[in-house]
């Protein structure tokens, strides 16, 4: 990057903002997948202005800025696959205005979400979606993914809980989409369109997010399986029984034996895990667990057992939270999948996952958990990618998840990671080429240079090289 | 228009299924506005591939096109501005699928919501946004107006619930966004975007909607105020009350006397009356109601009961639902207005309301009804459009509503009816040029001759004259 570039960067967000020491850009060269690019700069702006300027230097220069948060990405989605600015938003880090009256908390996309629901914890409110990576992962990384976890079954996802965005154009021009009210259907509708658009439109800034009031007490339950088959129709079953739970996860063998070590937490031997939650008032959330442990107890699990207490219930998400965090110990590369599918197809989607390292040579193990009730599953791959046949059965076993798994039952190829590199040529398998022909024209329409983000996910990376 | 694209317009759907009758054509001339506006030709098409075909020829030859459902819009959302065609969906009205375990309704565009509930009503389910229009509004208007109501404060808007629409491009071409699953971040969310985006960008055919457990029971509850302030004061105290109820509704004196009048209902004269409804499991709904009822009462209203049986709570809502209808007997013009505000700002709004008829020469009346819990009021002016004066002060009331109550005080021009015709020049207000110029974009990309639609609210009616 020419030096003039580092000098106007660093007039705009301060010379210690800005930083070209091959050791920092080295630690923001990878995420949680196996990709790794390297950045010429990293900048830290710490207010709108600075995101809006470094934008139109880099807009006027054609030079590609890759926004981010904490990457924790399981897509590739913050990596600068072209090189150019990267922009760490940690610095935005402030909860700016929480207004009770109007249900509305206002703050910087570099807030971390457990330190959000620890704020709004003392007024009795909270953030609902919950991915696994809370401790670490900015709202700003969840809107732009539109980031689920463990409560969309009940409470949605990140965008249903977004009010508005304040966003820096790739011109470097200022907008605020929606509006402070809980409805507004004037125009088409930015806010949403923004929200996970994976950082290929504008960067976000400030964020007006809705908050939920906390629930009078959770319900745990625990059902093991010794029947991958059984497990998959319970969960089929419990999610036809009129009862909405605020959680239905599921763990398969190598993930339980795994986390329960780590959790610190004895388990028998079985072959799947169902943790099923219920909230709300005290007296309902006892009859829905009720409704669901009914229906559950039918398809025979070997084992169940309901959390006595706030600790019984924090090693059970323990365990389930740490999936992937266990499972990265037990293997040199460890890549972690997202396919949905409707919920009746749970248990075929399944079956096919499992035979998955049969049908590549045995060269990768899988270990499969997610968020059932919804159809999510995050089939996670073990191997070492420094093998070559081992990198070569992970991008066959790639490509039956997406076709023989995600699009042959009627899923997606992704149901809440997003599209980042991993995916990006799977994209138009999905949506046809009448459809990605129109992302790429709403790409055009914010990002005529193709600044944001290059090189990701077509449509977005692919509109004109910069 | 001309004999031959009469004649291909026969073709594509059948003879019986185009009429340019000047008599049908006036039927189709109004929504609930004072606007009028003739089509040129009606067609009813039964089939996607019809509306796929009409699209084409209407392309190839530069006619406008209005798609319409059941014409209930209270924005001039489906008035054919520019002559043109206009699409009845009315004739494609099945349901096609009901999928319970994945808990999934399919259909086609003319399916009347209240038909919808009646057959999902069998099944333990229903789609929960309640216009009060539900016995006539379709779901495919619902979709492209994202239409709410009054359970939007707890489930949300119709946006929330569409999983996927099958869509007719202004080329013809057919698109399937979205897909089965709950979850899914592959790409821009088209779906969303095409949900309230008001017929400009495309003809829904058939529409994937995810569906909610029927609750077990309903808690409602009456409030009467003797003061306008109080009664507002109180929809903003219980709104922080930490439940969320699944309906908050205001009705303000004028209303009040109309409806009770046209509903059977025997009222005490008052300024203000809340109708607050919670849900869910018996217990919790009571417990629930209890904590809201306890607050609002602290804000002393004159009386105030709870719903004894399903017949009470009908006659209720009866009431409510009625409003509009019962006001348009008073008066030879009704024109409904959709502010919304944020929850804190609604007692000053009501008040800043109350005000407008005295400010404009008490030329027209006003009665306030709505979904206060949400922030969203429909003030409905009451006057004579055949005289100029009255239709004078209409019009500086509705300049008064959108910048002196709605926008001044943080709001949105419209919360859930749609920017139409009548709000067409004051999107640019709420939204300013550059969110506008990136909306125009959008437009242009789906529909870059401008068919479909055009005349509407800006910005989609504004990219070049077909």
């Amino acid at each position: 990057m020419k030096s003039h570039i580092i000098n106007r960067l660093a007039k705009i967000v301060g010379e210690e903002n800005v930083c070209t020491d091959p050791a920092e850009i080295f630690c923001y060269s990878r995420d949680s997948t196996p990709f790794q690019y390297f950045a010429d700069v990293i900048v830290r702006p710490a207010k709108t202005t600075g995101v809006s300027e470094v934008m139109k230097l880099a807009n006027e220069n054609r030079i590609p800025v890759y926004p981010r948060g904490s990457g924790t990405s399981a897509a590739g989605s913050p990596l600068p696959v072209k090189g150019g600015i990267l922009i760490d938003l940690t610095r935005m880090n402030q909860i700016l205005s929480f207004d009770e009256e109007n249900l509305q908390v206002v703050m910087e996309p570099g807030v971390i979400c457990d330190d959000l629901n620890e704020f709004l914890k003392d007024y009795g409110y909270y953030f609902p979606p919950d991915p696994a990576s809370s401790s670490v992962a900015t709202i700003g990384g969840m809107v732009a993914n539109n980031s689920a976890g463990n409560r969309a079954i009940k409470y949605g996802k990140t965008k249903d809980w977004i009010l508005w965005l304040e966003a820096v154009l790739p011109s470097g021009e200022i907008i605020h989409t929606g509006s402070d009210t809980l409805k507004s259907v004037s125009g088409y509708d930015l806010t949403k369109l923004l929200c996970g658009s994976e950082g290929t439109l504008a960067v976000f800034t400030k964020i007006g997010m809705r908050v939920q009031p906390l629930p009078e007490t959770y319900k745990t339950a625990m059902f093991l399986f010794d029947d991958l088959n059984r497990a998959g129709e319970a969960i089929v079953k419990a999610r036809s029984s009129g009862v909405v739970p605020c959680a239905m996860e599921f763990l398969d063998k190598l993930t339980i034996s795994t986390t329960a070590d780590y959790a610190g937490l004895t388990l028998p031997d079985c072959e799947a895990l169902l943790l099923i939650e219920t909230d709300g008032i005290e007296a309902a959330a006892e009859k829905e667990l009720k409704i669901i442990t009914g229906i559950v107890k039918k398809m025979s699990p070997k084992e169940w057992k309901i959390a006595q207490d706030e600790e019984e219930r924090n090693t059970l998400w323990v365990a389930r939270k740490s999936a992937y965090a266990a499972l990265a110990r037990c293997s040199i590369t460890t890549t972690m999948e997202d396919l949905s599918v409707p919920i009746s197809k749970i248990p075929e989607a399944l079956k096919r996952i499992q035979k998955i390292p049969e049908r590549v040579g045995n060269q990768i193990r899988v270990a499969t958990f997610g968020h059932a009730g919804d159809g999510n599953l995050h089939p996670t791959f073990l191997y070492d990618e420094r093998i070559s046949e081992q990198q070569e059965a992970f991008y066959k076993a790639l490509n039956i998840i997406y076709d023989e798994v995600a699009l042959a039952l009627g899923g997606s190829i992704t149901g809440e990671h997003g599209v980042g590199i991993i995916r990006k040529d799977f994209v138009e398998k999905e949506h046809g080429s009448v459809e990605m022909a129109l992302m790429k024209g709403i790409k055009r329409v914010f990002d005529p240079s193709n600044i944001l983000n290059p090189g990701k996910g077509k449509p977005w990376g692919s509109t004109g090289e910069p």
